[in-house]
């Protein structure tokens, strides 16, 4: 993908699946897709692109509010978002040339509450340009390594 | 290690590695070695030890101050951590029988600090005594998915 795209100024993931599901039942392979696929696939974002970025370029992960308010069947979302989080804080400290790394964690996004709203009691749904506002933040904002809610 | 145990009341690890170095050389498989042993190492033990520990066990996993306060070094570990924290908070909301699970996240240990505390300016080393009391808390304790930071 960088080697198509050459340079760029930002980047923003919006991508990584993971496991919905019971925890009873859950496999340990179930659980690793989590950490296979949105953790680490959005980690070698970074690692692939640190050198390519533009000087001041920004990279933005997605985490979620399943970390802070956990559902039984997200378990394998939120170790995937925790790493994404403890990735972005740590990370920030050591980008070069002025390049920044955030990720937004987004809530219920209203266009899943029909799919996810019931596991959700109570939960009011986020609405989409909530989430795009802070993935904007991020992009034309200043701090780097913060975790930018969206609930 | 659970076949030679049969039953159990409480696993508490202190287990589990993760790459200390500088992130602007880290490659992807020094990265994953905090996932496979400090974070995927420590949630098999819960997925293996869940159906043969006893009612109302206790399962005590680590984290580390470096998720919340982190170093350029420690970029490795702060993912480990972050992914454990989320594994906590959301398979607590699961466990069967009364069996709770929580993490202790210890700050920089008096321990470590002639090896570590060099990398980590103004950061007073935790005694070891005030370690070993947030593991007690967490196994004779009664809350479950907590992170219980011992600095």
């Amino acid at each position: 993908m960088y080697r198509q795209v050459g340079g760029f100024d930002a980047l923003v993931s919006a991508a990584g699946e993971a496991h919905f599901g019971p925890f009873d039942t859950m496999s340990e392979g179930e659980l690793a897709l989590g950490i296979q696929s949105k953790l680490l696939g959005q980690i070698r974002l970074v690692l692939l692109g640190r050198s390519l970025i533009s000087d001041g370029g920004s990279f933005t992960l997605m985490s979620g509010y399943v970390l802070d308010d956990p559902i039984p069947e997200a378990v394998s979302f939120a170790v995937a978002n925790g790493g994404v989080e403890g990735f972005v804080r740590a990370a920030a400290l050591s980008l070069r040339r002025g390049v920044r790394v955030n990720a937004v964690s987004p809530g219920l996004a209203a266009d899943s509450s029909e799919q996810f709203g019931r596991f959700n009691p109570g939960r009011r749904p986020v609405p989409m340009h909530m989430i795009a506002s802070a993935f904007v933040r991020s992009v034309e904002g200043w701090r780097s390594g913060e975790i930018i809610r969206a609930w």
